[in-house]
Formats: C-alpha cells, sequence, structure tokens
C-alpha cells in the first residue's frame, strides 16, 4: 500500500477550472466524490468516495479504490468479492470534487448482486410523498460475502 | 414552485435496497447526489446536488432541479442559460443516497462553456504529487452569463 501522500492545495476558480495540474478539492472529510461508469455501455454503476490515498491508488495501479466513510478505511474495489474495476479513463469536473471512471467492471459493481447500483428507476410525473420505484435490474450473484457498500 | 415537502423517511438496509419505495437517505445537510449523464452517448456531465424539494420538483416536472450549495438555494438546471435537461430516465442507488439522471442536454452542461464538467483526463501508473492534465472537451459557448457552478 502507498504511504499517505497528498496533492498540491487547490487553487482559485480559475486555476482549478483552467489549469493543468490535478488540485482535488477534498470535502471537510477529505474525501471527492467518485462516479464509476461501464466504459463499454455507459452505464452509472455506482457513486462512491476518495480520499487522497484512495485517488493516488487509482492513479498509480489503474485499478479503483475507494474509501469507505461506513469502515473510515481505504478499499480496493472487488478485494474480497473479485469484483474489481479497470480504470479505462479517469476524468476530474470543473472544481475538481469529483472524479468520473470509465471502468471494465468484473461480474458487477454492486453489492446486492446487480451489476449497477442504481437498479430502480423513479417514475416521473408524481406529485405525491408516495413514489413506487420499478425494478430495472436483475441479480447476477448471490449478494452474501460480497463487497459491502460503504 | 412546489411547497415544500418530504419524502417517507428511510428504513434499515433491507427496505432501502430492496423496498419499492423511494425513501432518500439525506445527508447531514439534507442532500443527496445527484449524477447527470447524456443519454444518448452516455457520457457522465456533471454531478451535483439534490434536496427533497429539488428531487421532487425533478419527478414533478421531468426537469433536472439541483440545490446549489454555495447559493443555498434551489435551482433549475438552466433557468439563467437556457441550458436545460429533460430527464429521460431517473433512478436511484440501493443505499438512496445517490441519483442518476439520463437527460437530453442542452448545449452544454459545464459553466465553463464545455459539454461535460469531466474535460480533463488524469494519466494514470503516475505515483508522484505533480499530475498533469490531458485537455479532453472544447468549449461550446462563451461562460460569460452561463450558470453558475454551485
Amino acid at each position: 500500500m502507498a504511504e499517505p501522500s497528498s496533492f498540491p492545495p487547490p487553487g482559485a476558480a480559475a486555476e482549478l477550472e483552467e489549469g493543468s495540474a490535478l488540485t482535488p478539492k477534498f470535502d471537510a472529510d477529505g474525501l471527492v466524490t467518485a462516479v464509476a461508469s461501464d466504459a463499454a455501455s455507459g452505464e452509472v454503476l455506482m457513486v462512491a468516495h476518495m480520499n487522497a490515498e484512495a485517488l493516488q491508488q487509482t492513479i498509480a495501479t489503474g485499478e479503483a479504490w475507494y474509501f469507505s466513510r461506513a469502515r473510515r478505511a481505504l478499499w480496493r474495489k472487488g478485494e474480497t468479492s473479485g469484483h474489481t474495476q479497470r480504470v479505462v479513463e479517469l476524468r476530474v469536473d470543473c472544481d475538481q470534487d469529483a472524479v468520473w471512471l470509465k471502468v471494465e467492471q468484473e461480474v458487477a459493481a454492486c453489492h446486492t448482486g446487480r451489476r449497477s447500483c442504481f437498479y430502480r428507476a423513479v417514475p416521473l410525473g408524481q406529485k405525491g410523498r408516495a413514489v413506487k420505484l420499478e425494478l430495472r435490474g436483475e441479480r447476477l450473484f448471490d449478494p452474501k460475502g460480497a463487497d459491502k457498500k460503504p
């Protein structure tokens, strides 16, 4: 595992947005938001978080590392389940507080056994409190023993 | 504008993950993470946040509404720039603290003038602090007068 390390501090908006230096804007908990999508289909697979070390490990290894907020621990995606993510391309957003990973996902991203964590659709055009979700994804594996969602 | 309103409170994990009720798990600031991607290309356009009202307005109108953390205000995407997002499909993730919007984006999503906020790639395989970003997106409009990124 890499030693704890850091990126240069974020500058003003113009530098953050138009500069060529990676200077992530970590939040009060030291995290940026990470969105992983399927490099082939474009399907969004999951939303998670990275601390500086997770981001550096992802950059160094080309595999997706995250930081589990629940477990307060660095986490290589798939380290227990085998459902790893090979990063095809990594992007950072305008204000450098979010990253987007295009990945090749082994089997399934979601700890419930579905390919994507976003396996339920919210019907549009409703105004009430009670919104009924519609299932969109099927289970690809038995969730017992898989990565726990942080 | 809709009156302030709320969703049913989130239940235990089994209910959150397998239930058919939308019970968003808002964070301490009352927000969920929202990822918008291009319904046609699958490109991730932006990451933002929604409070209960933004989510309800999105569901009711089929247009993307967000909550600006910087301005502490509800925000209809494109209300000043005209660069609106028509929601083709809305999904919620396993633990209901993130939503994914597949959208038809008018012109460009990013306040810097690019189609996507993720217009810079992070090269992989590097181990140092100094990571040089590579431009991937071109400007589609003059950023003056566009929506401000929250």
